[in-house]
């Protein structure tokens, strides 16, 4: 780094960037601008930025109250709820860290969460106690636990100990609170990533990182007071995508889904033209449950001025033709990770590819990741850390530094395979990037498969094995071949009904689109298909079974 | 500043925020987005951000060439032109300091500023010679100038020396750069506030402060890629309001005005229909003119789509209204300083107020300043340092802090004066918030009128007096009276054919809108009003001349 003129004396005073700050700035201008809240029975509460905020000062005090101090870690198991947007400002605006859990992670998974980062306290919504329970054992230097509840603790049935209720401690609390001026590099939160292999690890990020993020998120979706916005990515999956933050920055109206799976989507539908949702964001298999519901709507939504954000997986193209036909809403694709954060890239079309591309090369297009944002460096390389050129073929690693990248895991030794010295977190992701800046993701790096010295996507022929009806589930595996080094397994699961379906259609499925070498050496129908705790294909496993299957005959 | 728990290990790199990083961006996605420049013979040259970025290497290595080094500070003196806008990457981005000189400044000001900031070399446009050989003998520190021209050396005339020439040094220069990595506390530019009084103040924007400034700026007008920016602020003035770097942000089309005065408004007006505009930003007087054109032109442009954004006073209700009317086009009023940059306050209506305002109302609310944008700390302090309340009445001196709001003067006395120990920078204006969060400004501080303990705003009576038919320009000053403390007093100059016009009917003018207490104590006809070299009303000389006009009588 090179110093220039300094812009202002040594000792002057550096402006920190506070994620406090944007609720300060939505209070002091949106005070009245309504957060609505789905209970577990459904029904929608409602309240303003400025109880909101109220509360969120009062949980700052409370939090000092039962011992929290600065630098604490303090965890939360909670679903999208208007307390856990409390807890957003409320918790990392007095100092602390705010532990973000995962309540779909296995126990022994929280509970080294929980210990690694040396949490002292976790806030819980009584609902989730029992995911509490699981790991209470396992952590002993968790001093208490804190419950979302309505009710008197007296009636909340739990072994955990020593307990607090989050309203009661809030009410016995001081209503103004006066926020710290912390050191921009402090933790905001922990969020731990998960993958196939080894231990979470711990990516802290600091309220200069989400800070930045947000304004260049704002920026890109042209958040404003005017929007009205769904929260359904849960909210410990990389800050919800920094939609709540985003949110705040400017002032909108803010709806948080509760408690919700696939079957409540009809119900958050309904919610999203009652309300008048002008952006949300999921991931594929949540749009593609709202778009069966809109088929059978009757009376459309109107989602014309509706940004729907996907991310998580490649949205397909009929996902997206299908709320374009349906709704004249726009599902844009916008690719992350826990380290770069979320919306590292975005798919947004530009004017002049609009006129020179037909509209199926549109299609096409608007499934890649998009293009990398402003702000971040990035890279595509091959084995040796030679970066590609962006001819849309050239296949290697995707690499990300910048502003909100991290550059190490919390105490962990993986930091040194997973980020270079030059501070380019290594996103385990393999693709390449095409000469408009469009990057598109094939594979995970270590499920890459390279038959004769070509790369095969497992990502497109899995998509396309999905868009058979017959399909209920699909994986595409390397495994080592004596003639080509490496060729594709693919291993299927059947839909009921489709059970005497055979290899040759699903093989001649695949061939109206990929070249013969990329089609798969075999297809092997099975039962089910391994996945990690997060849902994710667990193709180590997979590998491992048939890693012989074509030397072996 | 407490320090927190810290996000990552103390020996991190922290990512810095350098603005090379808008044009890096938007080179690696939006290459083949247009720029267009309009030359001195109205003639438009048309390139690429593509070529352009490689005039920013080339001027880079350029700069180098003749001798300029990290930390230098390097004149410019230009219009805004296509190679002004490479000036703002290209020189900012080998680490050297832009100071941006404004032509109309008088030339013992410009020469101070040229030897405060021991400037080095100027860039000058062809056409702005003289400006500079009126400064080249106070200035015999600066060791070149370098001339933007299309001529051959030989043929320009000029009594500078050493010369050298743009177009020359960057076709001799690499058209490859490899940008710095500067700390983002280095200055990107040095821009210099004149006031009534004393010697230019140097505010030096670091990398940072204009970085985060320009992405809240983004996110505020929801710049993007389609679209189409006519720069039409000077390009010293504030860093052209933000407007270039915005645009660059997203990868927006930009047009450069060129040369122009208020008799190009017609010309720039077809330009804004020629080639769609739809976001531009300029003072009163030149939407003023523009609107004037569009009542003339029998084919109105469709403005719909379009954001005017208004800066530097406020902006009529007439003149809203006109653009509405004509166009749908909506004038938004904004407000910054040199201190604070641009866009402090944008006005924007909130949903609610727009169901709650009559039509009237809003008309009268779009006049004033706007709410404070996200990452602004602001309040209004009376003559005590004490916070006054969001109450639309309380008024006193607005204060600003924030990110990319300056915390000292260049090695200046000022700096005691004019910001608080708490990083506060006085704006020098006085005004009011109202409980939405609503800014007016109703005088400069040294210009405010009490009047029986009462505050009068001079701005208000002096934009009532200017919507008078018969008044050409207009001021009010306050002035000592034996038993009001102030009263205030008008100095009105007439337009041609109102000469005979009684003082009696701009008082009548003025009692429909004000009450008795607030109306001047006395209506002066005059010849001219006194301005500063910047055009600014000089109320200092105007108090000094009068100041005993009512306490002799």
């Amino acid at each position: 780094m090179i110093k220039g003129f300094p812009a202002e004396p040594e000792e002057s005073i550096i402006y920190q960037l506070n994620v406090i700050n944007f609720i300060k700035h939505a209070i002091r201008n949106f005070a009245r601008q309504e957060i609505i809240s789905r209970k577990l029975d459904g029904t929608l509460f409602r309240y303003t930025y400025k109880e909101s905020y109220e509360r969120m000062q009062r949980l700052a005090n409370a939090l000092e109250s039962i011992g929290v101090k600065v630098a604490d870690r303090v965890g939360v198991i909670a679903w999208n709820t208007h307390q856990h947007y409390e807890i957003y400002y409320g918790l990392p605006g007095m100092g602390a860290v705010m532990v973000t859990l995962n309540l779909r992670l296995a126990p022994q998974e929280l509970a080294y969460i929980v210990n690694h980062s040396e949490t002292k306290y976790i806030i819980v919504d009584e609902d989730l106690i029992p995911i509490a329970e699981n790991i209470a054992n396992l952590c002993d230097k968790v001093k208490g636990y804190i419950i979302i509840t309505d009710k008197d603790l007296k009636n909340v049935k739990t072994n955990l100990n020593p307990i607090y209720s989050y309203e009661d401690i809030l009410s016995k609390a001081l209503p103004e609170y006066k926020w710290l001026n912390l050191d921009e590099n402090s933790a905001y939160a922990a969020c731990y990533t998960t993958g196939t292999t080894g231990k979470p690890k711990g990516v802290y990020y600091s309220h200069r990182n989400l800070y930045l993020q947000t304004m260049m998120f704002a920026a890109y979706f042209s958040f404003s007071v005017k929007d009205v916005v769904l929260q359904l990515v849960p909210m410990f999956h990389v800050l919800g995508w920094s939609i709540p933050h985003a949110s705040t920055y400017v002032g909108a109206k803010l709806i948080f889904s509760g408690k919700w799976n696939l079957n409540d989507v009809e119900e958050l539908t309904k919610i999203m033209v009652q309300e008048k949702v002008s952006l949300t964001g999921g991931v594929p298999a949540v749009f593609m449950a709202m778009l069966e519901v809109i088929k059978k709507m009757v009376e459309k939504p109107d989602f014309r001025r509706t940004r729907l954000i996907c991310g998580g997986s490649e949205p397909p193209i009929a996902l997206m033709r299908g709320f374009w036909d349906e709704t004249g809403g726009e599902i844009i694709h916008s690719y992350g990770s826990t380290e770069a954060m979320s919306n590292s890239t975005i798919n947004s079309f530009k004017p002049w590819l609009k006129k020179e591309l037909s509209e199926e090369e549109l299609w096409e297009l608007k499934k890649k990741q998009g293009i990398i944002v402003s702000g971040l460096d990035a890279k595509v390389v091959d084995e040796n850390g030679n970066e590609l050129p962006h001819d849309g073929k050239s296949s290697g690693e995707i690499l990300f530094r910048g502003p909100w990248v991290t550059t190490s895991y919390y105490k962990t030794a993986h930091t040194k395979s997973s980020f270079t010295e030059d501070g380019f977190f290594k996103s385990g992701d393999a693709g390449c990037i095409d000469s408009e800046g469009y990057l598109k993701i094939t594979d995970r790096i270590k499920d890459v498969i390279k038959s004769g010295g070509e790369w095969i996507s497992s990502i497109d022929i899995e998509n396309s094995l999905i868009s058979h009806p017959g399909v209920l589930e699909a994986a595409i595996i390397g495994i080592p071949h004596p003639k080509w080094d490496e060729r594709p397994l693919a291993l299927v699961v059947l839909r009921e009904g489709f059970q005497s379906m055979k290899k040759e259609e699903i093989h001649g499925h695949l061939a109206k689109k990929f070249a013969k070498w990329q089609l798969p050496e075999e297809i092997l129908f099975v039962e089910s298909i391994p996945r990690t705790s997060v849902g994710k294909l667990n193709k180590k496993l997979m590998r491992s079974k048939y890693q012989d299957f074509f030397t072996k005959s």
